[in-house]
């Protein structure tokens, strides 16, 4: 694409716009604003030209302006409840110290566009310039009301660098679901993104959902927002909101449903666990330690491949009882070894504590074997606390565990 | 410092070792091995010389084998349950593709170095090579029991990085600490870096352990590992396995005892709020959603902000009832959205619907004020649940709870 042609041509630039949809709404709440230039009857994206490193900022920024006016021109026919995208990495955004860009948004707000509706986008991977200033004009911008999302999610997440920019919204790509490289773990990936946003309250929006299964995995973790060619593509005018309104409901009672059922069967797998083992400790409580998981075994040597006794403040009082190729044999070496620094661990014994119930955990990958677990714990009594760790295999055979 | 000078006076290059200890067994668990130079009478490091991009690699390449040979050669003094990490970043790791370092390895396991004691403390940020390339050079050595340890957290964590290569450890520096620009929400990073080491089954070492504050700290967040001058500076010899086991016992003692008895105080709350909410609720149930809010604020006007009622599915039954500077007022747009993608909603749900009692949340920030809350939900029967926002004031003047 030849950028003097397009800057010579420029009646054939405008924008087009991509609905993105809430999961609490199932409506459209935003439109993502991109560039696209007609010629010879062909409409293409103007990516290219706004990512091209040869092409002057300033060209850039003219044709930009003008998408921005013309977006907010069109934007003045939607409901205000809609907020509109601007894509701005930080070249673009420093542009003129981002006063030309900000004088346009006031312009429209004097026409009717509340700055609370306008996102910007912004993408800070591979800026050259002062991060600070970048960061102070944002700083700047949302005295305003104006939002800010993060999209740095293509090259890799940063999480500092989430914490330190605290964006209203973190736009996660998709795309990454496609690739086998990162597909084993990166379910655990945006897991994690999604606790982090909740904890920092920041909204997740997921972008690039092309399939169901994409949208499915966009609510299971945390996504309120969505937006793909799944659900619509970017085109010169605007949908309905309530466009989707009808599908999104159904698909949203299938997942929940599926959700529900998965979590009754580790909620009543936990309850049967309680039981067996609650009758098996009553039962041989007068054994010791290797006494107790022998008779553990007898009845769940299916389900668990180790079994080990903690006291309240995480250390160890039993050896390792484990499950190898030649059958359960004991590791003293783990006795006094303490845990309490673990994720989650003295929550748990408080919980058990207090409540006299044992807990089954969520998925996890095994520190020593690298598979995936849950870990049923018990409290014996006060003092004594039964970890059991349920092999991948039993997970696998009882397919809602996993 | 001149490179020049460095390689013609090989004799004064040589390794320093710092402790790294566990928490779990409260012993030195392995060591960081460090080049060091001798110039007139001073020790000076030589991290600068490695980082220096004017250096040609066969030049550092050089120092590094004669550091990882004076460095194995000590190590045959440890007990072998002590692991030796060496830096390597991307450029030092594929030198000669891997082999000439690998044939020291080698060369020493024969005289009786466990390869499985090898960590690699890895760093691939600016790499301009293959990556994928030296991502296959890295499996080659795990193949030899070697372990990769990720140390990539000083410029930023990339987690989708941290997904794909599956590090056995992973190295986060608490320099950052001191930094008041990552202060604020750096906790929730570290806490959710923790949780996707244990999805992953990676181990989390903190470095530069400075001060008490920081180890708490790192104990805190799933950290396994310490290392850091409050422990031990890097010396030229090994200290004892034990040489903090009573200091890091007490500790460790003290940051059990604190944090179960914060755990203690935010479980006696959730006791108290469920007793409250309880009998409210049984009192005022034929009110309807509007009187049964305003019996709430009776009794909890101190501690609640926000309040609304969903159905098992995440549908929002009531208005929401929210508190803003002038008091008490009904919202009705939020009646009918769905909260249903939200982390934990419905494995709470699934969990208060069986086991008929409150949940508190843990501490996470609210998405429309910013602010650090928690949430009591509660089971009014089997359609209906209670959600009580709970204020930071609140939380802020019962200082447990935060």
């Amino acid at each position: 694409m030849d950028a003097l042609e397009i800057l010579s041509d420029l009646e054939n630039v405008f924008p087009y716009f991509q609905p993105i949809f809430s999961a609490d709404e199932q409506l459209v709440i935003a439109y993502e604003v991109l560039g696209r230039y007609q010629s010879d009857g062909t409409i293409i994206s103007l990516g290219p030209f706004f990512q091209d490193d040869q092409i002057p900022d300033e060209y850039k920024f003219e044709v930009d302006l003008l998408l921005v006016n013309q977006a907010l021109e069109k934007a003045l026919e939607l409901d205000e409840e809609i907020s509109i995208f601007f894509n701005r990495n930080a070249e673009l955004l420093m542009y003129g110290n981002g006063e030309p860009f900000l004088q346009t948004l006031l312009d429209f707000e004097k026409k009717g566009v509340n700055l609370k509706r306008i996102v910007l986008e912004i993408s800070d991977r591979n800026y050259e310039g002062d991060l600070d200033q970048f960061d102070h004009l944002l700083q700047y911008y949302r005295t305003y009301g104006i939002k800010v999302a993060l999209s740095s999610m293509e090259k890799g997440s940063n999480f500092e660098r989430i914490a330190e920019l605290e964006p209203d919204i973190l736009k996660i790509n998709l795309e990454a679901l496609k690739s086998t490289a990162t597909g084993v773990n990166f379910n655990d990936v945006l897991f994690t993104i999604s606790l982090l946003a909740r904890k920092i309250g920041a909204t997740v929006l997921f972008e690039n959902i092309e399939m169901s299964y994409q949208l499915q995995f966009a609510w299971k973790n945390g996504g309120r927002y969505y937006q793909g060619f799944y659900l619509h593509p970017p085109a010169a005018e605007f949908v309905p909101r309530d466009f989707l309104l009808y599908r999104l409901k159904e698909m949203f009672h299938d997942f929940i449903s599926y959700e529900k059922r998965k979590l009754e069967t580790v909620f009543s797998t936990s309850e049967k666990f309680q039981t067996k083992v609650h009758e098996i400790v009553m039962k041989n409580k007068k054994l010791g330690y290797e006494g107790l998981f022998q008779a553990i075994v007898k009845e769940m040597d299916q389900a668990a491949f180790r079994m080990y006794i903690c006291d309240e403040d995480g250390f160890q009082k039993s050896a390792n009882y484990f499950k190898d190729k030649e059958g359960w044999n004991f590791q003293g070496e783990y006795k006094n070894k303490n845990w309490s620094w673990r994720p989650y661990f003295l929550e748990n014994i408080i919980k058990m504590r207090n409540e006299r119930k044992g807990i089954m955990s969520d998925l996890y990958s095994d520190i020593e074997t690298g598979e995936t677990i849950r870990t049923f714990s018990f409290p014996m009594n006060g003092r004594e606390y039964l970890f059991i760790d349920i092999s991948y295999q039993y997970l696998y055979e009882h397919d809602q565990l996993l």
